[in-house]
């Protein structure tokens, strides 16, 4: 991991971007650390420069409950090299969203299952490459974005102590597998009226997650509409389980 | 309405047991007021003494927050005079969940519409009662409790300005032609395996209040095992829409 720039936000935050290998990423750390922060792995749809507004402010949110923050960019997202196949199925879904018809099990699969098996051994390699920094400790918790990246993330990576999982976006029926194997608690989102996901499947998916401590919140609304006290509820779920 | 004993506890709230006509009753206010508070109406299932601990315990967390917290006992419970009725289709119901039995409409019915018709009025008339008191201020919040009685209450009652409803007992269909009349802000809790009820009705319940803002918090468990966070996450609820 190599730090390429560096800037201190205006409430002390200290924000570095850095490269692993060819994967661009950013860490966000305390201004005032006395001892290693648990860290906060920020998930997303992929598209680093995109979402960076939307970024800083939950790692900004996360550092003034203590917590350093870390995101990676997603395989064939922002300036990383996109894959052709995985173009294709999201033209597919598009379409299919577009015309209002179902979304198939084999549109979702094309899309979603190469990217989770190329994604997670990068956010796991992140950590590798993270956790041995002076400024953090663990445990580590997972926030948001793809959601079938998070559960397969909390189903292999035991540094994952902990997840925020944003059911917004659709998963295989392969990922069930994991979810029942996921066991650190877990706080689900769902937005009631997603129209880029289906809310049975959702249900289906927080029932299937094995983890004994698990809770669902729902809000009314579509898929950018989570409510911002979603934001604080999500710290205080990991101030009980990452201090 | 008619105070008949009262106590100061020892984080200073005071605790007074009242009659209205012939329904017990108590109201718990802050130990320190300096303006007129915001009321929350506590509901429960029935049985003013058995549940005391509980409902003292949620009123001691509301005072904390600045809230007076004021309950009644229902329509046949407690020392009030039973129905002969609702006691056959309490015996129906426990019958039913005992042998694994679907929980038929028609057993819900009669014994959940009768108790809704005569609990509601109850209710709207200890908030004449409570309201005028110069420790009390408004707006009113409703929490917890049987659901088909916060939901009628919710529709009916203007002065409720929101309420946290705990969908863990059955609600008439009729009920739900309530429910599209609700408007308010609500926070609506689930228990996952929750014995006494089920879940897909609970889920089409809240899927059909009528209100823009609603949060519904799924936990997993049975229908005592209501994280304890979730009492900080409704005291949060009600600051933000009492406040």
């Amino acid at each position: 991991m190599r730090f390429t720039a560096e800037q201190r936000l205006d409430d002390g935050v200290l924000e570095r971007a850095f490269t692993l290998g060819e994967i661009p990423g950013i860490l966000w750390t305390p201004g005032s650390v006395s001892a290693p922060a648990p860290l906060i792995l920020l998930g997303h749809p992929g598209g680093l420069h995109t979402m960076y507004p939307r970024l800083a402010a939950r790692a900004r949110h996360c550092a003034a409950e203590g917590f350093a923050a870390a995101t990676i960019e997603l395989p064939g997202s922002g300036d990383r090299p996109r894959s052709a196949a995985a173009e294709a199925a999201r033209a597919d879904l598009r379409r299919a969203l577009a015309a209002g018809e179902p979304v198939t099990g084999e549109i979702v699969d094309r899309l979603v299952l190469p990217l989770v098996d190329r994604a997670v051994p990068e956010w796991r390699a992140a950590l590798d490459a993270l956790l041995p920094l002076p400024e953090i400790g663990g445990p580590v918790g997972y926030s948001g974005g793809v959601i079938a990246i998070g559960v397969r993330l909390a189903a292999v990576e035991p540094r994952i102590a902990a997840a925020v999982l944003y059911a917004g976006t659709f998963v295989p029926r392969a990922l069930f597998e994991d979810a029942r194997r996921v066991t650190v608690p877990l706080l689900v989102l769902l937005q009631w009226d997603d129209e880029t996901n289906d809310r049975q499947s959702a249900l289906e998916l927080f029932d299937a997650l094995g983890s004994e401590e698990k809770t669902l919140h729902a809000n009314m609304g579509g898929h950018t509409g989570v409510p911002w006290f979603e934001g604080d509820d999500a710290n205080r779920f990991f101030v009980r389980h990452l201090r």
